[in-house]
């Protein structure tokens, strides 16, 4: 095969007898196994050129099929003959800019980058087509499993209308082994340990990893595009063992559950709303996302026409992410040009009709029950079941409430109201339920 | 936006501003699935323009958004100047023949035709490429799923190297409904009540429909071309509720498990070979096969670098398999080209190493299990468990034996010997058990 001397436009008519120049950007973890799959397979048309890392020379492998030129210098990558920019350095900035220079000389570039798609992908698609190049990002969510194309290429013809997922493999792996009997610290020290985790551990704890993912399948399967910060994130942190315990009692596990819906609102007023939230929520032993374990991700698509449609496997780690790359590489290799994204700019919402659990911790009196039950009557909240396990201290009693279907916002203001009881020896913690009627079915 | 008088090639360049005229011929359940989510989601740059079926009078419908032409002669839907044509007729005559003489005449052709595209996919791929159309069937297998596309886009980058599934809804539903306590012939009849089932139900129930299903993905997962009548496939007929209750005791279920795997052998003698078999097996309660109820299909590929991923949802009816032939023509409509498939032809052997459950029914005397037990020895195969649940009369007593993995060969001998026992009231019906180590992880 020869080789290219044109930008992606020229290379799209041309498909078969062109061999496209690959630059990595970051050669960690992901870029790394990258470069093995495609030494491995050896896909058609396909040719690594070109590897940037800072510090290059300590990232050197001898392992590569094919001469690679290695740079510490984004500039020289992007000043290069390469075709294709595969940008796996994560975050904002400086790989923002990289992908835009690219992007403007013409090149299909393939990222993994959840940040910088959640936040500024519909202008670089944008930016990518009229400039006649690509800009794929089949890893920036739920790594190795194909839920973006299979979106793009095998729902789209189905009117979505709800988007539900396991999307950090970190959290999911911290509450399976919490299921398991592990305490929050030990499961996450573990995932540090095992890598999985970084020090900081606060994107995939808090959420905000997760809801950058939702912005993203939230514009692809809804056409809704979202501001990733107005969704709103609750932190795994606050579970704890006596969590699993009640929801284990109500037939329930706890995983960490991203799901954005067209809201019914959105006839009525003309813009489009999404209701949007990311969090620990229990869900029903007999729904698919129970049964994920470990780093696993999972998606489960709502159609009109389709119904469910479950996608889950390996979402995180070096080898499924870069599958995921090569994937696209191949994709822009064989001139496949995916079905365009139709969206529009929507508003956020994080109320819901929802059942709830509250996990309540006391010093126990007499009136409790009464004083809460009474906080919740006056938002209009009707209490479903009332548990209390047995076996617990009595200036530390923890006890559960469900409360029938009610409004996110009404309960917060139960809650704040509730809060200022004097029996109370932690702020109450209150969990979304995920139903079979509200997905995950 | 204008309409195109051109081919498909033309449009490829001109995705943006052509619309393509659509021809569906077979106007059933699917077909005017297809018509109504056309007309409710109006995809851009495709419009509906001629419906073929025999006696067409009867098929009109009012509700169409858009001028149709009716006919009841395919040689003028052929002749028309539809740009793709949706063949939901079936099977291999005469819906081969229109496909041919439509990508001959530079037309791109979407199907749902599992036999047709098992049979002479890769001849009709060929023609399409040659004549510079598209051949789509992301229907053929699991209806709504979108395998096809997730294995051709999202997971092209892999080495794949096992594909497992539950691939006809018929099967699973009458499994699962025997699963809570329906007998075999009641769970059929409520199958074809509800229009899952044809009245000859041997397509289904044999395992044919799978198998060819089986090759489809054989072909695209695996790279391998397998004939789908040379696979091994076992009925689902001879399960009764016996066995659910000794699989249940065995912590497993029992679902129409198609197979197909690369056989270690490929590498040592040059020629590809696929272990594949369709048929009812053990499968273990924790595996993902043992959630799917009803309808459902579930896929479970496994890849060198990405693991393994599931697909699950609803893999047959009108709506969710039209979802799927919708979305093939958006990606024709826009341009997109598939990853293309390399395959090369392989041989079959159902020969695998497997534990494998084995149900007798015999008229009770001494010296049974010694028998058996020397049958099976004689052939190299160790008894794992035996299993015998009380409360049957001594003239038909169940009783099951597990044994140690043993290839399917050595135990078809072994059986062959025992079958001539007099007390066996049946032959003894024996089932694959699927394991972690085998998949269904």
């Amino acid at each position: 095969m020869s080789e290219s001397k044109t930008s992606s436009v020229a290379l799209e008519n041309s498909a078969d007898s062109r061999t496209l120049k690959v630059a990595i950007l970051g050669f960690g973890t992901v870029g790394s196994s990258v470069a093995r799959i495609l030494c491995d397979v050896q896909p058609r048309g396909l040719e690594l050129t070109h590897i940037f890392n800072r510090n290059v020379a300590r990232k050197r492998v001898d392992w590569l099929s094919c001469p690679v030129v290695w740079l510490e210098d984004a500039d020289q990558v992007l000043a290069s003959d390469a075709d294709v920019i595969v940008e796996l350095v994560g975050g904002l900035d400086p790989a923002g800019r990289w992908v835009r220079s690219a992007l403007e000389a013409g090149k299909s570039v393939v990222t993994a980058n959840k940040k910088l798609i959640a936040a500024h992908g519909v202008e670089l698609e944008e930016l990518a087509t009229s400039r006649g190049g690509q800009l794929l990002y089949g890893a920036a969510v739920a790594g190795g499993i194909p839920v973006i194309p299979g979106l793009r290429q095998g729902l789209a013809g189905d009117k979505c209308n709800r988007i539900e997922g396991i999307l950090n493999g970190t959290c999911n792996f911290i509450l399976s082994k919490m299921e398991a009997g592990a305490e929050f610290a030990d499961a996450l020290a573990e995932a540090q340990w095992l890598g999985f985790a970084e020090a900081d551990s606060t994107e995939d704890v808090a959420g905000y990893d997760a809801r950058a993912k939702l912005a993203i399948l939230s514009r692809i399967a809804l056409g809704a595009e979202i501001a990733p910060e107005l969704v709103p994130a609750g932190s795994i942190a606050p579970i704890g063992a006596i969590d699993f315990a009640y929801a284990h009692q109500l037939k329930c596990t706890i995983r960490q559950i991203s799901r954005a819906q067209l809201s019914p609102e959105t006839s009525s007023v003309g813009v489009t709303q999404v209701q949007a939230t990311v969090g620990p929520m229990l869900v029903p032993e007999a729904s698919p996302f129970a049964w994920s374990r470990g780093t696993e991700n999972m998606v489960i698509v709502t159609g009109k026409y389709g119904g469910d449609t479950v996608f889950s496997g390996h979402g995180a780690g070096g080898h499924p992410t870069a599958v995921a790359v090569v994937s696209d590489l191949m994709a822009i290799a064989h001139g496949s040009r995916s079905v365009a994204i139709i969206s529009q700019k929507a508003t956020v919402t994080g109320d819901l009709l929802l059942r709830h659990y509250i996990r309540f911790i006391v010093k126990d009196r007499p009136g409790i029950v009464a004083e809460i039950a009474g906080g919740l009557a006056r938002q209009g909240i009707n209490i479903g079941a009332l548990l209390q396990r047995p076996g617990y201290p009595e200036d530390r009693l923890p006890f559960v409430v469900t409360v029938e279907p009610c409004s996110t916002s009404a309960l917060k203001r139960a809650l704040d109201e509730i809060g200022k009881l004097d029996c109370l020896v932690e702020r109450p913690l209150e969990l979304q339920i995920l139903e079979p009627e509200n997905g995950a079915g």
